[in-house]
C-alpha cells in the first residue's frame, strides 16, 4: 500500500478555500480587465536555460529542476567528477516557472513582430520555489502580475497605483501604497560614497523591517559608509512624505527621482481621494532589474507585510536579445490577502459551497419525481442537489445538515398523489406543503437564496 | 544571450486564447456546480510514490520526475549500476501530476475522516506526461474531472449524463453520449473463452476505431479467442442501441451490466429527450480501474475522436489503505472542444480581449482630463484604456486599431475649453463632439458594448 501523504511544501485546497481564492482572483482580475489588461498564460515548465541565472545564485538554488525522460544517464560522461551542479545541467533540460517575469520577457522576445506596444497583460498563475517550508511560505503559490511594456509614461506609473487602489477598495481592506524610486536609492548610495556598491546598499536596507536600523547602519558602515552619513541617512529614513522629499533634497539629491515620486504621487491624489499613497524611503525591494519607481501595498492595522509590490524596469527583455523594451508592473501576493481578508472577517457571506437545496429519497418509486424536480430547479438557476440512495430520511437530513444544505424536498405517497412536496427549511425549522409545479417554475417564491 | 524559446511540447496562450479557454471552462463548471459539485484543488507536486505504479509500465515512463534540491547525488551510493530507472528514484522524490484521479484518491485517504460521503467535487487543472511532443498533442494540457464517491446508485451515472448533455448544450455542440459498461465486456470475454485475460481483450477492442475490426480479430485470435467467436461478436459491435442489446442476450450476456445500462438510458431519455445517450458495446476505454459503466461523448458532424469520457469505479482509494469507497466520474476535454468550437464558429461574439474605450494624448495639457474620464468610465463598467505617451495622433489611433477598439476618446483645446469630448467610432468611421460629463456619467447612452 503506497504512502498517502502531500508533499512537502504543498497544499490541497477545498471548496471553501478554493471559492475564497477565486473570490480574491476575481476581483484582481476585474481590475485588471477594466484598465485594458489582457489575460496571458504561458506554460509552467520552460527551457532551463531561460530561468538560471536570472534569479541570483540563491534563486538558482530554489528553481525545481524537471528529470529527463528515458535514459537521462546517457548525457553524463562516464567518470564524470560527481557535482550536483554539473550533473543536473546534463540530466535536466527543464525547469518550474519560478516567477511569472521571466516568463513574460520570454514571451515577449519570441514574440516580437506580433507585439503592439503598449502592450498590457496579467497573468495569474502558479509559481513553485524549492524554499524550505514553513508558516505561510510554500514550494507552490501564484502570482497575480500586472505588466505594461513599452512606454516610460509616469502615467503607467498612476495607472497601476490606481489599480491597487481599485483591487483593495473592492477588497475592503484599508491598506497604504508606499512607493520610492531606484534613482532615489541611488542619490543615497552616491551620497554615502558607495554608488558603486549600490545593489548591496539596497540589499541592505532592504531588511530595515527584519534587523531594524542600528543592523542596518551597522551594515551600511561595513561596506564602507561614514558613520556620520549613515545614521544621518537613517534618520531621514524614518521620513515619510513631503518632510522625507525635503530632507533628502537638503543632502543633496541630484538625480529626478524625487520628482517622478512627487508627480506619480500628484496625478494620483487628485483620482484617488480616499487611498493613500505615500513617498517612503525605506523602501528598496530585492529585485535587481528595478531601476525607476519601486512600489509596495501593506495592510493598515495589520502585520501581514506586504500585500503586493512592483516596479519600473528599464529593460527586462535584453536578456532574450529584444533591446530596449521598459516596463513597469505590479503584483499581488494571493496569500497574505487571503490571510488579511480572513482576519478581518472581510469575505463575503455570498461566498458559498453548499448547494441551495437537496432532493432526498423516500422510496423508489418516488426518486424519479424528485430527481426530476432537482432537474427542473437546476434549469432555474439554483444549485440543486439530489440524494442518491433511498437510505433513511434521518441519514439524508444529516448529509443536509452537515453540507450546509438550506432546504431539502421531500416526496413522500400523499405528496405524490397530491402533486405536492413538502420543502424544510434546515434553517428555520420549519416545513411546508407547496404545489410542485409552481416551485418548480418559480422557486425564488419559496427560497430565500443568497 | 539566452535562447528565447518555449520548451518543447508547451505553450503560451495570448489573450484571444485564455478568453475562448475560460468561457468553455466557465460553462462546464457552471454546470458542475448547479449539479453541487465543488471544486478541489491539488498540487501540481505529488511524492513520487504516489504517482508510481498507478498508470502502467507505459504511463509511469511519462511520469514528469522532479529533481531532488540540493546535492541530489548524495542520495547515489558509490560504484552504482548506471541505470536510470534505479537512479532516478535516488535522485527525485517528487514527480509532476499526471492525471487528477489519482490526486483525488490520496485527497481522499488524507481527509477520510472529514469528508461525508456521497462527496462531489469537481477538478480542472493542468496535468503533465512526458508523451512526445505531435499535432494535438501536448506535455502540459488541462482535464476538468467530476466524480461523486460514496453511493452504487445508478441515479449518479443519470446525473452524470445529464451534466454531459447541460454542457455541450451550453456550448450549441451537437454530441452524442456513447455508454457501454465493463460488465457487459467482461460478458463478451467470457464468450470468447478469455475471461481471464479481460484487460487485454479490452485494449484490442478499444484500438477499434484506429486499427480496424479486421486487425481487432486478429489479436483477439492471438489472444485465444476462436475465429468464430471473434467474427461473430465483431458483428455485434458494430450494432448500436437496442438491436445490440438484443444481439448480447442472445449470445447469453448474463450479467447484469445490459440492465444497469438500459437503466440509465431509460432514466437519462425521460428528462432529456433531446440529447443522444446510445449503448455502444465498441466501447472500451483503456483505464483499468473502471468497474460498471463507462462513457465517452464525441462531436456529431466532425471528427474530433472523443470530448470526454468517463466511468464507474468500485475501489479507487483502496491503493491508499481506503477501502471500499466506490465511485464514478466524467472528464472533458479542454483541447478538442476548443477545436471543435473554432471548428463549427461557436465561440460567442461577446468574448472580446479588447477594451472598449481607448483615450489619446494630444498634449499634456489635456492628458489629465482624457485620464479623468478614461478612469470615470471605469467606474461605470466601460472597459477604457489611456495612452500612455503624448505621441502623433496617427499612431495612437492606429494602435487602437490594431487592437481592435472600437472607441476613441479625443479632447483638444478646444473641447477642453468646451468641456465637450470628440467621440470616434472606429467600425462606423463616424466622430461627434459630446458633452464630457454626461458621456462620462452616461456612457451606455453614447457606446453600443457587446
Amino acid at each position: 500500500m503506497a504512502k498517502a501523504s502531500i508533499a512537502k511544501g504543498m497544499r490541497d485546497f477545498t471548496s471553501f478555500e478554493v471559492l475564497r481564492r477565486e473570490y480574491i482572483i476575481s476581483v484582481i482580475r476585474n481590475v485588471f480587465e477594466s484598465f485594458g489588461y489582457g489575460p496571458l498564460e504561458t506554460p509552467s515548465m520552460e527551457n532551463l536555460e531561460t530561468l538560471t541565472g536570472k534569479y541570483g545564485d540563491e534563486g538558482d538554488k530554489l528553481i525545481f529542476r524537471v528529470l529527463k525522460s528515458g535514459d537521462f544517464l546517457k548525457s553524463v560522461p562516464e567518470n564524470l567528477e560527481r557535482n550536483a551542479s554539473t550533473w543536473s545541467s546534463l540530466i535536466s533540460d527543464k525547469a518550474l516557472r519560478y516567477d511569472l517575469t521571466v516568463p513574460f520577457a520570454r514571451f515577449l522576445a519570441n514574440n516580437r513582430n506580433d507585439i503592439k506596444l503598449p502592450f498590457k497583460r496579467f497573468q495569474i498563475q502558479p509559481v513553485w520555489r524549492a524554499d524550505r517550508p514553513q508558516k505561510g511560505r510554500f514550494r507552490e503559490f501564484y502570482q497575480c502580475d500586472a505588466d505594461v511594456v513599452g512606454s516610460n509614461s509616469l502615467w503607467q506609473e498612476v495607472e497601476l497605483m490606481q489599480m491597487y487602489a481599485r483591487v483593495f477598495d473592492a477588497l475592503l481592506l484599508p491598506v497604504k501604497i508606499r512607493i520610492s524610486s531606484r534613482r532615489i536609492l541611488a542619490d543615497m548610495a552616491e551620497f554615502c560614497g558607495v554608488g558603486d556598491r549600490f545593489m548591496a546598499f539596497c540589499i541592505i536596507l532592504d531588511k530595515v523591517d527584519k534587523v531594524g536600523v542600528e543592523e542596518v547602519v551597522r551594515q551600511w558602515v561595513e561596506l564602507g559608509v561614514p558613520t556620520e552619513k549613515a545614521q544621518q541617512l537613517i534618520d531621514i529614513i524614518a521620513l515619510r512624505g513631503e518632510p522625507a522629499v525635503e530632507a533628502l533634497k537638503a543632502l543633496g539629491a541630484t538625480g529626478n527621482g524625487l520628482e517622478e515620486v512627487s508627480w506619480v504621487i500628484e496625478k494620483f491624489s487628485k483620482f484617488n481621494s480616499d487611498s493613500v499613497l505615500e513617498f517612503d524611503p525605506s523602501l528598496a525591494r530585492g529585485l535587481d532589474y528595478y531601476t525607476g519607481c519601486i512600489f509596495e501595498v501593506e495592510a493598515l492595522n495589520s502585520s501581514f507585510g506586504s500585500l503586493g509590490g512592483g516596479g519600473r524596469y528599464a529593460d527586462l527583455t535584453g536578456i532574450f536579445g529584444l533591446k530596449d523594451v521598459p516596463g513597469v508592473g505590479i503584483s499581488f501576493g494571493l496569500d497574505r490577502i487571503f490571510l488579511a481578508l480572513e482576519e478581518a472577517d472581510l469575505f463575503p457571506d455570498s461566498i458559498q459551497d453548499a448547494p441551495d437545496v437537496l432532493g432526498v429519497q423516500l422510496s423508489e418509486d418516488s426518486a424519479e419525481t424528485v430527481f426530476r424536480v432537482v432537474s427542473q430547479l437546476r434549469e432555474n438557476c439554483v444549485i440543486a442537489e439530489f440524494y442518491p440512495d433511498a437510505v433513511k430520511l434521518k441519514k439524508q437530513l444529516d448529509y443536509a445538515h452537515q453540507r450546509g444544505i438550506r432546504y431539502v424536498v421531500i416526496i413522500g405517497e400523499n405528496e405524490l398523489a397530491n402533486n405536492t412536496l413538502q420543502l424544510k427549511d434546515m434553517k428555520e425549522g420549519e416545513q411546508f406543503e407547496i404545489d410542485m409545479e409552481d416551485f418548480m417554475e418559480n422557486p425564488i417564491n419559496y427560497l430565500d437564496l443568497n
